[in-house]
């Protein structure tokens, strides 16, 4: 077997995040982030800055409760390795969807286009995650979007 | 004299990143970036992500050039070092105005409320910009804006 290279490494542990968060898996998410009580942001698509622990976690528990559905797809993921420390950034094509009608109809599903800046550090437990930041993409790219409409 | 600490030398370039914008100064704001083919990205509001100095450097040589006048009240600074790197985050108050009318007016102004996660890497000439990622903040927030109203 060969080792994984240290992008994989971290191409994983960034996988690991979203995924978890498609699962609802917040324990999983918990132990991503780098411990400590301060020194970690994130910053959701269109929030203000979140600092320290208990700020950012809080932010996931009320992210997980008020969503019903979520997936990732990701792309464009790029990775840089210096030292102990990664940067991460990925197009987040999300497709989510709100809790559940009364009337047990599903919640409407929503399309959003988002773009991450995911900062990892080596730790003795693998890469964790140190900064966030997603934004939303409001601006016209050069790219065909009408080429990638699904048939 | 007293040694600067490690997080008042990232604040410093920090400080330094958006005095360069605000004096549409190029070269300064390139030698900011650390050097190498590959593995810097920035994220300006609102846009997708651009990866390596190419594009970096591309795209803030068209900001400058169309932007008439910029200024950045930076509040929240929150400055995280591990080891060689630096994570900053902060609010950007912009206050911006394109190029003058034709009439020789100035252009509108335009104020702008972005979050910014900067990260520096330690470098034999200074902390130099890894990573850089703006957002517009969209979401309400629990202070009240009104308070903050010049009179």
């Amino acid at each position: 077997m060969t080792a994984r290279t240290e992008t994989e490494e971290v191409e994983r542990a960034n996988t690991t995040f979203y995924e978890a968060m498609e699962r609802g898996d917040f324990d999983t998410l918990s132990g991503l982030w780098l411990e400590g009580d301060d020194g970690i942001s994130c910053v959701h698509p269109g929030w203000p800055v979140l600092n320290g622990r208990g700020d950012v976690l809080r932010s996931y528990a009320l992210i997980m409760a008020n969503t019903e559905y979520i997936q990732f797809f990701l792309t464009d993921v790029s990775v840089a390795v210096r030292s102990d420390t990664a940067v991460v950034t990925c197009t987040e094509n999300i497709l989510s969807g709100g809790p559940a009608e009364e009337n047990g109809d599903l919640g409407p599903l929503v399309g959003q286009l988002v773009v991450a800046t995911n900062v990892f550090r080596r730790t003795s437990e693998g890469w964790k995650m140190w900064a966030h930041h997603g934004s939303p993409v409001l601006a016209e790219t050069d790219e065909e979007p009408d080429d990638e409409t699904p048939a």
